[in-house]
């Protein structure tokens, strides 16, 4: 595939950027109380707006904001959450796999959900269950069980298709398993289902793990609840449609799933953690080394939307502080006109809220030695709002990226 | 159906609210020339921007406006005027009615329209002669006729489908009047059209009425004119769109009928008259007490259109004023942060035209305690288009609706 020559490009997106004023934060946003001298000279010397990831007021899923940022618009693209899980995993998928997320539980004898997260049962012991579900084939269908992180799980019904099932997942405790197709095609999705959760119960009712968990009077993880169930196809990867070679750095399962879903590389970064203690010197290392063998780099850091669900304001704005400090200011040091660099958020996580909202999230395209400088001052929600750019949807941010890079094709003549 | 918990909210549309700025208003809209403490701590307070309601430049007709911003796209959910006029006289319609507005009107002997009009018959005459048009069958098909205010009638043909048809009212006088299909579907519609011509004609042309204006050398009354034909079909429900139980507070028809369509309720209020005379304290009474019984209450008010419509500048501006001191300012200090509150215009009537244009309208969303505060200070034309939302379009309002009352169903995971 002949890739398009013209400058690279960098996209940082800090997750759950954008915020509400509150009376409680004394009607300023985290962004508002953070010093941040480097982004906010990527807004004195950028081109700034706001960005809808969906559209306004929406309020959009990470997966969805992201695949509609990457330029992959949903739900034409969006292969629902399972498969970017199991891609984040690092499980090969084939079209018609079908992918899911799960959790270790505990259910009773009627099959009643009693802990969705078997008392949330740590890592080390998870993984051992899991050992216990390797090989399972249910009515001529290979299963694939691999355990993640804490009671977490991806599950893979391979080359089943059919995604339209109820989810075994209650979302609360106390009510029944059951999948349950929603149209004909995933009526034997949901069969394979309900024989997989028998399987499992007789495979790890009796375990070793379990028994002594029950004599410790920890809840059993007998079961695994599945969510999220998507069937995976096949996209054109970044790299035709843009004509960039592109890779992900990022910590998170799902991050590094978009990434290889729209075929970008998504290599592991050592003490990239996806919290509050992630390395994030290490991240820009990372990232500046791809810089020099991709044209396109997508860097991705979770922590502000972590305390963004946590509701913990100052938090957040420290942890802008943090990142403008250890990666915006040494890459923009760093860095001349050849790579045009884009920061912004996937969805605004009010901290008043707790939740994604559909409120807009400040966004800056920053090219050294030619751009229009919009006389925006600072890098925050209300400034970035009278940005040349106005507002713009997830959509957008392809197509601007490419026309800054000069690598977008004329479309006319 | 399940309704989604969160804040409550209250449309409140002022009719043609937008102006231009003209020489002969010495370059102020109504909205820049009104004292309006209300509004303006709205602004101060809250996050602006303007409103196209359909898109830039297209001039909206009041139907197609509410329908959009209510979060019915047009024309997919747009059944035409008729049965919204229908709906708004409190007459229930069935799937495949079709509705027209009507005017009583004076036609000759070879049925060319003399008088639109009928002399601007007056209301009460008008519906002694609405009576003599009831029971009506044509060629198997039920016709209801219901007069409404001054000239104006409502008439459905029930249940029979197909409204491309052209319009019996020929929009000026000394026409002939005549129903032609557009197509194929609508041949009978025509036909029962110009069957209910001669129909009327023929029980209305000896009536004691019109022989008495014939004596007095008044228009006779002697035919319904037809326009807005619009087969009705039902949509989804306000509350099963949107998840909250919703009612209206208007004067006019045509807005309760557009309520009426999305499934709100549409009581009367007493001393609600549609003009600058309508009791503005009741409407505020009525809209206060449905905000106890109901999630969502638009709330409409006409007089700023009419006043438009009629070129009077000034006292459009007071009766901005007006409802500032007697709707803006009490709803501000009653309502707390459990009440999101939504300003706007339904579209501009430029005083300087006389008529609906496709200028934009000031926008501004409240929400006491969390929301952006964009700086903006004055809730006019030109004000708001500094604030967040930069231009938005009326398929966007109730999706920031659903985000700011924290009711959006996220999109994705």
């Amino acid at each position: 595939m002949a890739l398009s020559s013209g400058s690279k490009a960098i996209l940082i997106i800090l997750d759950g950027l954008g915020d509400r004023q509150s009376k409680k934060s004394g009607w300023k946003t985290p962004l508002q109380l953070a010093r941040k001298p480097a982004m906010d000279k990527m807004a004195c010397e950028g081109m700034c707006g706001l960005l809808y990831s969906i559209s306004p007021g929406v309020v959009p899923g990470s997966d969805t904001a992201h695949l509609e940022i990457l330029g992959y618009e949903t739900p034409k693209y969006y292969p629902k959450r399972g498969p970017l899980e199991a891609l984040g995993a690092n499980i090969k998928l084939n079209h018609n796999d079908v992918a899911f997320r799960a959790n270790f539980a505990t259910v009773d004898e009627k099959m009643n959900v009693i802990d969705r997260r078997a008392g949330r049962i740590d890592t080390q012991t998870a993984r051992k269950l899991a050992d216990a579900l390797k090989g399972i084939v249910i009515d001529g269908v290979n299963v694939t069980v691999k355990h993640t992180v804490e009671h977490r799980c991806v599950v893979v019904l391979r080359g089943i298709g059919g995604d339209d099932v109820t989810e075994t997942d209650p979302h609360e405790n106390g009510k029944r398993l059951e999948c349950k197709p929603l149209e004909s095609r995933s009526a034997k999705t949901a069969q394979v289902v309900n024989k997989l959760a028998m399987e499992v119960y007789g495979r790890l009712m009796n375990h070793p793990i379990n028994k002594a968990r029950k004599a410790s009077k920890l809840p059993e993880a007998n079961m695994l609840i599945l969510r999220g169930g998507g069937e995976y196809f096949p996209v054109p990867t970044f790299a035709v449609r843009f004509g960039m070679n592109a890779t992900c750095i990022a910590a998170g399962a799902l991050y590094k799933g978009i990434a290889r879903f729209v075929g970008m590389s998504a290599p592991d970064v050592p003490g990239a953690t996806g919290d509050g203690n992630s390395n994030l010197k290490n991240k820009l290392v990372a990232a500046r080394k791809a810089l020099k063998s991709h044209d396109f780099v997508f860097l991705h850091i979770k922590a502000t939307d972590n305390f963004s669900h946590d509701g913990m304001c100052l938090k957040k704005a420290k942890m802008i502080e943090k990142i403008d400090r250890e990666v915006i200011a040494p890459l923009l040091k760093a860095i001349g006109n050849d790579v045009v660099i884009v920061l912004t958020g996937d969805h605004s996580t009010p901290c008043c809220k707790g939740e994604h909202s559909g409120d807009p999230t400040p966004i800056v395209f920053y090219k050294k030695d030619n751009t229009r400088r919009d006389g925006v001052k600072k890098f925050d929600e209300l400034n970035c709002a009278q940005g040349s750019l106005g507002w713009i949807e997830g959509k957008h941010v392809m197509p601007i990226i490419m026309n800054l890079t000069d690598r977008a094709k004329k479309y006319g003549a």
